[in-house]
């Protein structure tokens, strides 16, 4: 298949929404809370210059005539032929960046414009500002050329109903200056201008062939269309609003709405409000397409990074809770809420965009998701002092889970589904320290000062019971695993990556914090503190150090036999290097003899049969197929701009290669997709992480 | 397949809900605004008496295990065993009644009880009796005798979501006191009870073969269950709600929220209220099962009228419009509102029920959905004066259509989708005449008596527009056809019954118009138009009698030449008989004629190779395999209590015939279905209409 049809998403911020399109078939469509595309049959289509035939996008399959079902007679007539076509596949060209996407076939023309932007911070922002940020709705301008032809033309776009309880609907605004077709309440494509009518019908040929335009106006059909007749020698171009709304509280556990409820009242209201901002709204989006100009990205870095974006986008959900701002991104095709092993990874992209949402996330989590509990060494039931950490998530598909637990940690594990208790400590911290060091938001920080401390007071008891025997490295698993044992973000991986205690990954992270909790410490005058955690650092590096003697790479987990080698060593290095400690990650730093470990152990696993695929794909473990491209994006980011190694010597065509997984074959449907083996996306699919990538825009 | 294995509705009155049950794997469950059962997973269990399996209703598919889509390490492991099985479907048993379901099998009995009841109108009836009428919930009761056993046994009740955009959750209400799992804010199953608990898993196997019960506290899976543990030699009950709940402005085209908001804040306020007044409602509903009591149903009769009566209440939706009450009842499969041609026939069911529904709707018409026509005859385009009408149905799936349409009609039309303009105007007045006589409301005939007038003269115009060219039958079409022709609301039929003009079907309803108007003039003392009604009325007969001159039966189309023999051609009579002008349908009355000559022609055509099918089932027309349980109903009531015929005599199985259609494979898992082609139900299915069957319990 050409390249060009892939999914992608276009969605409103903060929506958890998206109009997804590219894929061929019903694959796409405008889809509302869910997990994947919403399979929709979507028409964009324009009639032949001949007047005989009408070709579309090929965003349809092509369906049985749907009146059957009332109409028993007509199943012993012999079906006609479809006057609606697809274009000729390889006559369809597609311009896909990062805010617009425009399709090209015979004289049409589809441009589809998305908000790829900041979300103003809402105690600070103008509501008209923010209006405009958060419209639930996406914009698209349909071109017709018929300057060289004699004939009028009928140009349409409309969509196939599919959600089970509702059909679809005629919408007209202000007299039927703005008109359009919805489902239900929820969805609607509208359109404004007189010549623009709406039609429905049991299918787009049933529209499109029918005899007389007065059955336009029927309702009973699922099909809705917006038409436009084009006049001979023209050229004509219309607005389009894909607009989605879901009124009143739409979560269980806590009772929120969408923040978007504040400023609209119904679908209607965000169709005539899009409708009389198009042009501003439009151009905003062109403004967005500039965030990845002048950094001279290669194409298949540019299209990762425009697909992670839009992907996240589509995963994230403005709600309003108790009055105040609640900021959520769901977890892909898993839909868990603020999962804080993504936060983590997302937090580069928040940073950078809308840092107030970070704030959010991680008060949510100390007021909420919080909790304390005891420790265990491995088969010993005896339990020593813990601490603080937070939930995994905060519930899945809007159902808040109950406080202090979240939707996917169960007990008596040690693989999936087992508890992140130290991973998600360390997260929220890593968070934390992200946040402060890119706002400077003291208030913040003073009223958190105390939870930091418990936080590192919990890391430390981790470590040992006993002072003397700590080594920097996770020793104990929390209580809450019941007798089994906590896991990592690495969830489906093997123990290399998925295993907590005594893993690399974990040891990085948490060197990482403990470095930070030494100069935060420090900053704040409490000087014991800041001794414990610099102990705590130089503990951690010499243990990893140590378990690397003899060795030209760092053994994954620390002390058990696990001799894997792992990329992600590395990872706990990019949240000193954001806080700017720009000493404590280089060579001649204070922790030199571990960035040259480091150095030496990514030299030594970058290599083929190793950690890089046959492809020349980054394999994150050297014993799982289990890639992830967001941890790559990261890793790589890391090896090149941090540890300054050539990342690309490794495997010359990496990211190309990283660029084919997400187009090959089924896996174009899915968007973004975050888990691949051998180059099959087998899960976190249509997943909001890939914008570690972002990453590729901070300047060294 | 055992009989007992068909799909019933269990739903709440006027919530537009079903929980359907009784087809054998994920056929059922907790449907809200469908047009079929939700097809869920439902599962109804117990732990087997030595404690190692779970046999339950065989109401789910045996399903993969879902974690798999986590972790796909999982993939490469063998399936285990479930440990969830069906009870032998032989050894389950069931008792099905009007207001009761109750399924046995081993030591487990589950016993639904659904309202089968009167709505009390709304302007004379106290908050209370309307909550406990209208509480979106219906009722079961769970028992497990354990008396003979020395072993704990666990019992369990739950489903898996299916909603899109909706996962399971659980519902803790008081502390606890009342507990459930609940699919978003939609749809819920609660108990009360310290003993009860709930779980959550991916699989129902999984929450039973779960070795850690802290692990039902996760809230990822995707099903959910209350669960019992029954101590050793105990019989235990236990009380469940099945509840749905839909919050705010549900429709479109008109803004209307459901009237049960009034008084449910949301799905835990509906558990509340019904766990709270559990044994109030259970007794209200085995009071509602006496409705059937004393008539000596014979049992093929008595579950027509149980199917007929619950798919009725599964399609109604009682909504508050502008702060007033609106009556909706959907169209099944099609789901279209109010479709005037369906309320003619569910109108013997709501008389007896609740008249103020009919009024409700009647009003709904005449205020928004009626409109003037001008006609033509066919093949021309001259115009002449027509009149009011009223259009087929206000819409579909909740979308309310313009004022003056319907969803359904179409122009330039000559079969199904055509107008139904005097097929609807000769409805509501029927509707009007039942109403009136059921409840001789004054008041709202002084409201309508120009209403009234004007669709008498509308008739009259529909018939010829020159007096001396009137012979009481329709000939002119509705310019609405603009050229095609209009449709009865045997749409899917042939000519025979589905065209309007000139059928002895319409002509049938419009003499007994005629007659009604001929009895509301002169009550008024309106003698004009008495006596203008009554020559119509005789006009019709002679009609009538001189087309079947020389035939021993009425043919279907007057002056076509379409011969077919339809039992239809008796429908008329229902209305001056419900009206109590009893002469009127008399053989010796004035119209004795005309009587005479329908009892002929039902002799003459209630014959095998006529209008009795092979198998012994009813053929409303002669000309088409496509027939209707509703009407068989309806025309049968006619034929024995009016016409005084033995109906049993020309099939004397025939109940038991329109039974075993309903039932006949897959045909039962759509619970009650009003067209059947040869036994195998085409269309119109999960329908409401079969409560024309309510006649069987008018007395003689």
């Amino acid at each position: 298949m050409k390249e060009i049809f892939f999914n992608a998403d276009h969605s409103p911020i903060g929506a958890f929404s998206s109009f997804t399109l590219g894929y061929p078939g019903a694959k796409g469509g405008l889809g509302m809370e869910l997990g994947k595309p919403a399979d929709q049959n979507v028409f964009i289509g324009l009639q032949t210059a001949d007047g005989k035939y009408y070709e579309a996008l090929p965003f349809f399959d092509y369906s049985e005539d749907e009146s059957k079902r009332f109409d028993i007679e007509k199943l012993e007539q012999g079906d006609k032929p479809s006057v609606l076509v697809w274009f000729d596949k390889n006559c369809v060209t597609r311009q896909f960046n990062l805010a617009t996407d425009t399709w090209n076939a015979g004289d049409l023309e589809f441009k589809i414009y998305s908000p790829i932007r900041s979300v103003p911070d809402p105690e600070k922002s103008i509501d008209m500002e923010m209006k405009k940020a958060i419209v639930p709705a996406v914009f698209a301008e349909v071109t017709v050329d018929n300057t060289g032809n004699k004939n009028w033309r009928r140009v349409f776009i409309g969509y196939k109903a599919s959600i089970p309880n509702s059909g679809m609907r005629k919408i007209y605004i202000n007299d039927g200056q703005i008109c359009g077709v919805g489902e239900g309440r929820n969805t609607a494509i509208v359109s404004k201008g007189e010549n623009v009518r709406v039609a429905n019908g049991f299918s787009m040929e049933d529209i499109l062939g029918n005899q007389l335009v007065e059955n336009w106006t029927m309702t009973l059909g699922n099909c809705g269309a917006l038409i436009l007749d084009i006049p001979p020698g023209q050229k004509v171009t219309f607005p389009v609003a894909i607009c989605f709304y879901r009124d009143g509280i739409v979560t269980t556990g806590i009772d929120a709405a969408y923040y978007y409820t504040k400023f609209f009242r119904n679908l209607e209201d965000v169709a005539e409000f899009t409708m009389n901002n198009f042009n501003d709204l439009v151009d905003a989006c062109k403004e967005d397409e500039k965030l990845i100009e002048g950094y001279n990205l290669p194409d298949a870095k540019k299209f990762m990074l425009c697909q992670a974006a839009r992907s996240y986008y589509a995963s994230t959900e403005f709600l309003c809770y108790n009055g105040k701002p609640l900021w959520v991104v769901n977890e892909g095709e898993y839909r868990m809420m603020n999962t804080l092993d993504l936060t983590v990874d997302m937090l580069f992209y928040e940073l950078r965009m809308n840092p107030w949402t970070v704030r959010n996330v991680l008060d949510m989590f100390s007021e909420r998701y919080s909790y304390e509990d005891t420790l265990r060494f491995p088969n010993d039931n005896k339990e020593f002092p813990g601490g603080i950490s937070f939930t995994h998530d905060m519930g899945v598909i809007n159902n808040f889970s109950r406080p202090g637990y979240s939707s996917y940690e169960m007990y008596g594990k040690t693989g999936c589904f087992s508890h992140m208790t130290h991973e998600e400590l360390v997260n929220w911290c890593c968070c934390a320290f992200g946040y402060y060091n890119a706002t400077n938001d003291l208030k913040w920080m003073d009223k958190n000062i105390d939870l930091l401390k418990s936080c590192f007071q919990s890391m430390v008891n981790r470590d040992a019971p006993d002072a003397g025997e700590r080594d920097g490295i996770m020793s104990l698993d929390s209580s809450r695993t019941m007798g089994g044992a906590e896991i990592t973000t690495y969830d489906s991986l093997d123990a290399s990556l998925g295993q907590a205690r005594n893993n690399v990954y974990m040891a990085g992270k948490c060197w990482a914090l403990y470095v930070l909790f030494d100069s935060l410490f420090n900053e704040r005058g409490m000087m014991d503190f800041a001794e414990l955690a610099k102990a705590q650092a130089r503990k951690c590096v010499d243990t990893i150090i140590k378990n690397s003697d003899k060795k030209d790479y760092i053994p994954a987990i620390i002390g058990e036999g696990i001799e894997a080698a792992i990329i992600p060593a590395v990872e706990g290095l990019i949240f000193p290097y954001i806080a700017g400690l720009k000493d404590v990650v280089s060579e001649n730093g204070p922790y030199g003899d571990y960035i040259k470990l480091l150095k030496k152990h990514i030299k030594a696993v970058m290599k083929p049969g190793i950690c890089i695929f046959e492809d020349g794909g980054w394999k994150i473990s050297s014993t799982s197929n289990n890639s992830w491209p967001s941890k790559i994006y990261l890793c790589k980011f890391i090896i090149s701009d941090i540890l300054d190694i050539d990342a690309d010597s490794f495997s010359k065509d990496a990211d190309e290669v990283h660029k084919s997984w997400l187009l090959r074959g089924e896996n174009a449907y899915w968007c973004f997709s975050d888990q691949f083996i051998l180059g099959e996306a087998i899960g976190s699919k249509y997943y909001p992480r890939g914008v570690t990538n972002i990453l590729w825009l901070y300047k060294k």
